[in-house]
């Protein structure tokens, strides 16, 4: 086989994988198929019959699709990807899947399969509860965060970090999807007729405008930490024990909000959506009840720890100054809040929607939970610069739900 | 000659000098003395003794000499500065010396010879008046920061301009010379023991620090735009007419408000050295009136001048929300002030000082220029959160000296 880049056939990932010393027995038989959706990037799942040890073997395509547009997109992204895998591994070895080889010329990386793991928004949409998610995940952005930063890294090797995830074609679609596109009748957009006095609202909304600009120019300027750059609940794999997270090809250096804040919208996306998956009114007042106690938990383990870190690891002696790490983690939380804002407004009216909501059946139900999630991601994000504590956004959703 | 990297003879200039077409003409005769600290770069001034046409060759060295100390030193800096230097050419094609050729072998530029300017210091210490240079540098200052922002170039191109302007090694210097070793006790720090109870006041001084941790964390992640990340008065070849800002090896990706701030600062540091150089009161009071107009210029050009180019050549969509501007605006105006304390506070105690201050003869008003220019530096600093406009400074200084 070539090594020259052409996507793999099935075959041909089979006479790859077998490339690779100590994965499989020389005589062993495999199977390969390919799951991804065909959208990004080919996906083939690889599997020893009489083992049964598998593998995921994933190929950067040369475009991107969505919604039926196609554009092409730079395979770069697949090095940007696998890095980011492995120094998210080296942070948190038992939350990202284990790297096994990556192959710049075929822009190919073979990594643990996760196949007892399911995509935690699917996970919400059944409704089921992971009590060791808020702790988890809160780990792994305080250690993924703290530790790429001037905080916790030589600042030299920093900069020379950030050289190597610069981003500008993955960070582009960021950029006009999230920060742009929603607030203007751009081409892009995608929403139901249904809400549009209220999609038109935010387009005539300059208050909202002048929070979403100032938020949009920390994502395009704030080099504070390495992202994940996409870290939403199909990008993570989970069971009740264990929380593995995926595909960080958004990676780059950004502000340490961006990431916070996309775990909590999407829980809070979910927890708007369930205008249409909960039964009656009172098992939905449970499970909304645990989506805000892991919002919560999730920035509450972020902070302990994060703290932690600070106090055991800082490598930047004016950061020491009493008082500093406080307005620190202050900013970062108002950062939290605003993007976590902005990750809902999109995913309601722009160009890529969310199952939690899109997949409801009922149009009043769905119409509610658009208007729901709405309301709660421009208060986020015109409240954004006052917030002081976590309890602000368990506030703003009981209001906004109370309200409906 | 080799193009293996060694530092040259005079000889070997001229030889390389010849080899550059349309420079000089064949059968001419050329002289050549090196001209140089011998710190960190070899000057070679070349002059073709018929036709009286020169050059300068500047050729950096693998090490920095500073107060006696050497360290090894990348040779990319001559990269980095002739890059600079022709970007800035391209967007203030009479503020900087034109580059005729880098030869990256030999870490080499070679550039216009401006030996008919003096460097801008000296001409203030000489306390000479430049009518011009507020303009100069505010259009200097609004074209390079506005035009190579988010606001002003395509973002995607902007993160790969970034990339190639990564400057670990020379942002080191700033960040420990400038945001960290003046405020403890550190062994770079340099101060006369007469005025060591205000030093010892600014260790102490954790008011201060948390100020100064802000804006170290603001350089350290804040890619607002390419700066020349060096902008002093010793930066800057001047004449009545003509202004030119050269040696931009600091160049990288950082707050607008480091370069303004750096130029404030330095025209408010031969405000202090006047105690030393003036002749009489009255005379002191006009120069540093002169000095006081001209810091007020230098803000209010940039500012005219970085409005209209927002208003005329805006790229970013979101940024044109009403009120961004201002809000944009004010905050470079805050981080201007924040940085031009810090450059004060620096030159006074830490490694590097100016001639302004250090060369004063008279023991008693040098004390007085180093009390008021640490004075000045701290109510900047102290103060930058909380300014609103330009007029800030002006009181700031004039209160401070007032109080002395």
């Amino acid at each position: 086989m070539t090594k020259q880049y052409h996507p793999l056939t099935e075959q041909e990932a089979i006479a790859y994988a077998r490339t690779i010393p100590d994965l499989f027995a020389p005589q062993a038989e495999l199977d390969c198929r390919e799951i991804g959706d065909g959208n990004l990037n080919l996906v083939f799942h690889i599997t020893d019959r009489s083992s049964g040890r598998s593998i995921i073997m994933k190929q950067a395509l040369p475009y991107a699709k969505v919604v039926g547009e196609s554009w092409p997109l730079t395979l770069d992204r697949a090095r940007i990807e696998s890095e980011a895998l492995q120094l998210e591994g080296k942070l948190c070895p038992n939350l990202v899947p284990r790297v096994y080889r990556y192959e710049p010329e075929l822009a190919l990386t073979v990594m643990e399969d996760l196949s007892d793991h399911i995509i935690m928004r699917r996970g919400l949409i059944e409704r089921r509860v992971y009590p060791l998610f808020a702790g988890h995940i809160g780990h792994f952005l305080a250690r993924t965060l703290f530790l790429t930063s001037d905080l916790g890294m030589n600042q030299q090797e920093k900069k020379l970090q950030q050289k190597r995830f610069v981003n500008p074609e993955l960070c582009k679609i960021t950029e006009d999807l999230i920060f742009a596109d929603p607030y203007y009748d751009a081409p892009t957009n995608s929403f139901d007729e249904a809400i549009r006095d209220e999609v038109e609202a935010i387009w005539s909304d300059s208050d909202l405008h002048l929070e979403v600009a100032r938020l949009r120019h920390g994502f395009l300027t704030n080099a504070q930490a390495l992202l994940h750059g996409d870290l939403h609940t199909g990008s993570i794999f989970i069971t009740e024990q264990s929380t593995k997270v995926i595909d960080p090809e958004f990676a780059y250096y950004g502000p340490m909000g961006f990431d916070i804040g996309a775990v909590i919208a999407n829980l809070l996306l979910n927890y708007a959506g369930q205008e249409g998956w909960s039964p009656d009114a009172e098992s939905r007042a449970q499970y909304r009840a645990w989506l805000l106690q892991t919002v919560r938990g999730v920035w509450e383990t972020f902070e302990r720890e994060f703290r932690a870190l600070w106090n055991e690891q800082l490598v930047d002696r004016m950061s020491a100054t009493p008082g500093f790490q406080d307005i620190y983690v202050e900013q970062v939380l108002r950062d939290t809040i605003g993007y976590a804002g902005c990750k809902m407004v999109r995913r309601v009216i722009g160009l890529a929607h969310v199952a939690d909501i899109d997949r409801i059946d009922d149009a009043a139900a769905k119409e509610r939970a658009q208007r729901l999630a709405l309301a709660i991601g421009k208060a986020l994000i015109k409240h954004h610069r006052s917030a002081a504590s976590i309890d602000d956004v368990t506030r703003i959703v009981e209001r906004e739900t109370a309200a409906r």
